[in-house]
Order: C-alpha cells, then structure tokens, then sequence
C-alpha cells in the first residue's frame, strides 16, 4: 500500500455574484491509499475542464445536474490516465475522460462517466476535453438537434455564434462556415479575437461586442436578418440578435456566461420578437445525446483531418491554479478551451 | 349617390409608453360617398375587436405587419355587414369579418382579408371575433402547433395559461381541460376571475398573479412542473413558470400584454431554464395557419355545442369609446373578449 498526496481543491461558500478565487474555493491535502476494491481504478489527472457550466453547478436550485456540495471536491470532467486497476476494463496506462474534479488524484468505479478514450496517434489528450469532447460535441448537437442546421445550412443561411472564440463557439461556427456553407458572423470581445476568427478560422465578419457601435455592426453584417443564432453569453448580444432574427429564425440557447455571475439576470428585452417573426428559443444538454457521441465524434475526426475544423487552446498549468483559471474563464481572457493541466502523461513502459 | 357621415378614429400620435386615449388618437368625421366602383361593397361595421397586438401595432418597427401611420384610422379586425355591393362574391345583408379599422363605414375590395362569415343560427355577430374568430383561432393553433398538445396532452399534462381569463386565454384552458383532460391552470388579474376559472370553466386552480405569494401558490398548484405554458402576459408571470418549467417543456409565446406599453420591457430573467430543463420558446403568428382555419372553425363550432367551450364578452359600445376600451383591456378590465359594438345588425328585408 503506497499512501499518495493529493491536492484537492474543494467548494468553500457558494458565490452570490461574482466568484472569489480565495473565499468561494479552498485547497486541501489529503491522503489518499492505492489500495483498491472490486474493479475499483486510481487514475491521475491530466487535463482538468473549466467550463461556463461550473458556475451553474455552485447554485443551490433546480438544474439538470445536483449542485456541488459544500467542502466537496469541485465538479469538473476531466482526462486522467489509469495507474491501477482492478477492472478488467482498464489497465494502467489506458487514458480516460471522467469526472474527476478538482484533484490530482482518484479513484473511480467504472460507469457510464468513465469512457476510455481511443486516442489518434498524435494528438494531445487535452483534445478529448475541446473539439473531441463534450465542448465539442456541445456545438455539434446544438447546431443539428436544436439549430436543424442539415435542413436550414447553406449558403442563404446567415449563422451568427456568440463566444466565437470560446471553445464550443468556435466548433460551432467553423461547422456552420466550412461543413455547411453558411455565412457565417462571429462575436468575440477583443480585436485579436476577431482577427483570428476571420483569418485563422475563416468566418465571414467577426464583431468585438464592446464596440460602441456593436448593434449597427450586427445590423450591417446581416443584410438577410439571422436565420439561426448559436448562443453562448445571453445578455445585450442576445438582445441584439433577437432584434435581427429573421422569419422562422432559431436561437440555439447553449448557454448565458454573461448573465452567471448575476444574482437575478437581466432577460432578453426583445423576446417578443419570437413572436412577430415566428422563432424559436430552445435549450439543450449535450448529455441527452450519449448515443449518438460515436457518429458526432467520427465526424468532427473527419473534418480534423479535412482542416475544416481546427482547435487552440489556453492552458493553465497546476491545479491550485483553477480558482484562478475559471475567474478568467468568465473574464473571457482565453481564445477557445480554457484547461488547467494538472500532469504529464506517463508513458505506458514507466507504468 | 347618398354622403354618407363617418365617424372615423385615427392614430394621432405614437405612444412611447402607456397608450393616453386623449393624445394617443383623434377622433374625425368624414363625409363617404355610396357610389362604388367595380367589384367594391359598402359595409357597416357592427363589431369591433381590441386586441393586446394592437400596442404593436402602433410601434413603427419590423414586425410581421406594417405599423399603422399616423393619422391613418387605427386598424382593427371587424365584423360588418354589407350595405351595397357591386361584387358577385357579395350581396347586401351579409355578414364579413374584415380589417375595417376604428371606423362606421368603410368601402372595401373582396380580398383574401374580407371573408364571408357562413352565420350559425342564434349566433351573435361578435361570435365571429372572439371564441369563432381570430380570437380563438389564436388560442386553437397555439396550442396544436406550437404546443403540441395533441401529443402531449392528457391527464398526466399540466398547462398552465396566463391571461385566462382574456379572449384567447380562456379559448386554450377550455380547449387543454375539457379536450385534452389536462390539468390547467389559470391565472388572472383578480378573484372574480379566478372563481370564474374555476367556477364557470371548469378548470383545475385559478391564481391571482397580484397576490403576494404567487410564486409559492404557483409551486404549490404545480407539484408536476410545467410541461405547456401558454403566454399571454409575459414579465414576472413568465420569469414564474420559467422556473416551474418541466424537462423538454413548451412555452407557447402568444403574446406578452403586460409588456407592451414599456420603451424597453424587462425580459425573463429566468430564462435560462430553458437550457437546463431542454425547453422551448417559441411564439406565432395566427396568419400563418389560414389555410387550416376551416378546419379549427369546424372543431371549435362542435366543441361549443357539446358544452366544452364557453365564450363571454365585455361590450362597450360607441366608436368613440374604443380609445378608452383599449386602455381598460390593458388593465385587465375585460373578462373574456372586449369588444365595442358599433350598430345592430340590420334585417335583411330592411336592406
């Protein structure tokens, strides 16, 4: 039996606004022991997943998962690799993405949360939390399920993404531009943002939604009005768009980062546009989707390898350094997925 | 050639918010002569509609109709009843649903907007505005096509209807209580309407959305969630049920009274929900089911005979009432339809 040190970084106080990396988390030292039951597994992570959701899961109230308890672990999913295993599963070596949270350190029992990743030669293991994970598969079945984008896409389709250079925004605009063919407008907060979404990414037009002229910018890059809008941040951009939704128009509400912080949101104004050009507003979780993660996944591969998809990342190395990483997270300091990386993988011969 | 007095009433000055009926409109009489050209009739308006959709129409923004102009008469859909007619489609002594307008007389062309009203005997002419009219047609496509209560409904389906006591609010309640077996619930501005819900209507629970523990009354009535909201209020109603709203719930946006006369209204706050309970917004516009209002009339006309679907009205009468009217049905005066009654029908022997 080997006792491991594990930094574990759990919820302290649920924050009524913004969140305070030193009072809403607190860092903790635990011992851990590798000794395992039945077909039980201790993983070490590798890549920890901030993601706009967390913010969600601290409010005590109803939602589509149990919120994090206080002086538990904070939630996060994560790639780990097994170092021990007791299933006949697993074996040490294997790379996982699994719901970890914030330590270095787990034990797991093998469920429906713990999918072993079959990795292409080559690629990072942090690309199972971005365009080849949930992040990914988030904009996927948005743009298809809710957006019917296979239906509505094409050249006379305006798609307008909020969060553009957030990591599900970019999947979902890149989708829409070079799988679909639509016209395609990004909105971003920050002129570097906006450039690499039309130079690097392609997009058509990309607007810094802190422009003072933000809404006259969106009303000059949608001529056609908007026919399906990918909504990642709620607030004035939503409001916005709603004003621009054309007839039949479809909001894919994927989430509201702008709003999380806020103890009661502002709505969207203009809601009423719903109304008067017979559109849509509609919600999603990617979960409801696991069985058709196979189909998205070998897509999203395909379009790697064709470059109509392509990734980045903003890493945060250590894990006492989350607290920190999520407050910019919402800040909007990174360009696509915002990842802690906690360890080296190890190579499987050291296993 | 007989001049013919009208006393007409048109839009006199934009609202920016409430609706003032002294400055807000002008009343005027116009001299109207008999003599009509190929293919027009002459027809005296009878009834006169007052809809919430008429503060939207006074805005001078997109919508899905053109606003009405200034110093043009205000625009209201009517029954009328032809006077003279030099069209085959039309002899005197008919009875047509038109856009007339605030207005006694009107000349008007057979299009697609006039249509002849096929009469049930013992049926009043303002029938044809309310329960068999836009009115319920509104509440009826509502319902069908944007709620899908045809597949959702049942006993183990809770609706919840705001302004259920208004024209179109009490259309859908009856229609998901006594149609569809749901349980419904119904809530308005005051306790007379409440007992009237309940008492009259047959529904489930009626709430007073001005008591002061209406979301707990509403926690209370709902121990199943939502799973249709159908809205014809908005605000702090809406931001209610958002947060009572069931996994893969419909919120029906038919209209969004309590709204219409802020600059820029406050939006749900709430609405979020829709991401973490999968749910959808979506609104309509009754225009677009014309083809199918054969159909629903036919439904409609054989629900009220078997007793399931009750209608009531508040009359005013006198053109020159319909600027105050309006303001009252934006109070929540009206139980049922609100209508003002222009003149009696006129026997056919008479014409």
């Amino acid at each position: 039996m080997v006792a491991i040190q594990n930094t574990q970084i759990v919820l302290a106080n649920r924050p009524v606004t913004d969140i305070d990396p030193k009072t809403t988390f607190r860092m903790q030292k635990v011992s851990l022991s590798d000794e395992l039951g039945p077909n039980e597994i201790l993983v070490k992570v590798l890549y920890v997943s901030l993601d706009p959701a967390m913010r969600g899961w601290m409010r005590d109230v109803r939602s589509y998962i149990r919120p994090v308890r206080i002086d538990e672990v904070m939630r996060s999913s994560d790639v780990a690799q097994v170092l021990k295993s007791n299933s006949s599963e697993f074996k040490a070596g294997d790379l996982v993405r699994a719901t970890c949270g914030w330590q270095e350190y787990a034990i797991l029992k093998p469920s429906e949360d713990v999918v072993k990743i079959k990795a292409f030669p080559g690629v990072s293991p942090s690309t199972y939390l971005g365009v080849l994970g949930l992040t990914g598969l988030t904009a996927y079945f948005g743009l298809f399920e809710v957006g019917e984008i296979a239906k509505k896409g094409g050249p006379n389709c305006t798609v307008v993404v909020s969060g553009a250079a957030g990591a599900t925004g970019m999947v979902a605009a890149q989708i829409a531009k070079h799988v679909f063919g639509c016209r395609v407008i990004g909105i971003a907060g920050s002129d570097d943002k906006c450039d690499y979404l039309v130079k690097e990414l392609g997009l058509d037009v990309a607007l810094n939604y802190k422009s003072k002229t933000f809404f006259k910018e969106l009303c000059a890059a949608t001529p056609k009005l908007i026919d399906i809008f990918f909504d990642n941040t709620g607030g004035d951009i939503l409001d916005g768009c709603l004003r621009r939704i054309a007839f039949k128009g479809r909001i894919i509400v994927c989430g509201a980062i702008s709003t999380y912080n806020d103890a009661v949101p502002k709505g969207p104004a203009y809601y009423s546009a719903l109304i008067t050009q017979r559109a849509r507003m509609e919600g999603f979780i990617v979960f409801d989707y696991a069985k058709q993660y196979g189909k998205a996944l070998e897509d999203m591969s395909t379009w790697i390898k064709e470059g109509k998809l392509k990734s980045r990342e903003t890493v945060v190395h250590g894990i006492e350094n989350a607290p920190d990483a999520l407050v910019k997270l919402f800040k909007g300091d990174n360009t696509g997925k915002m990842l802690v990386k906690v360890a080296e993988e190890e190579s499987k011969s050291r296993l």
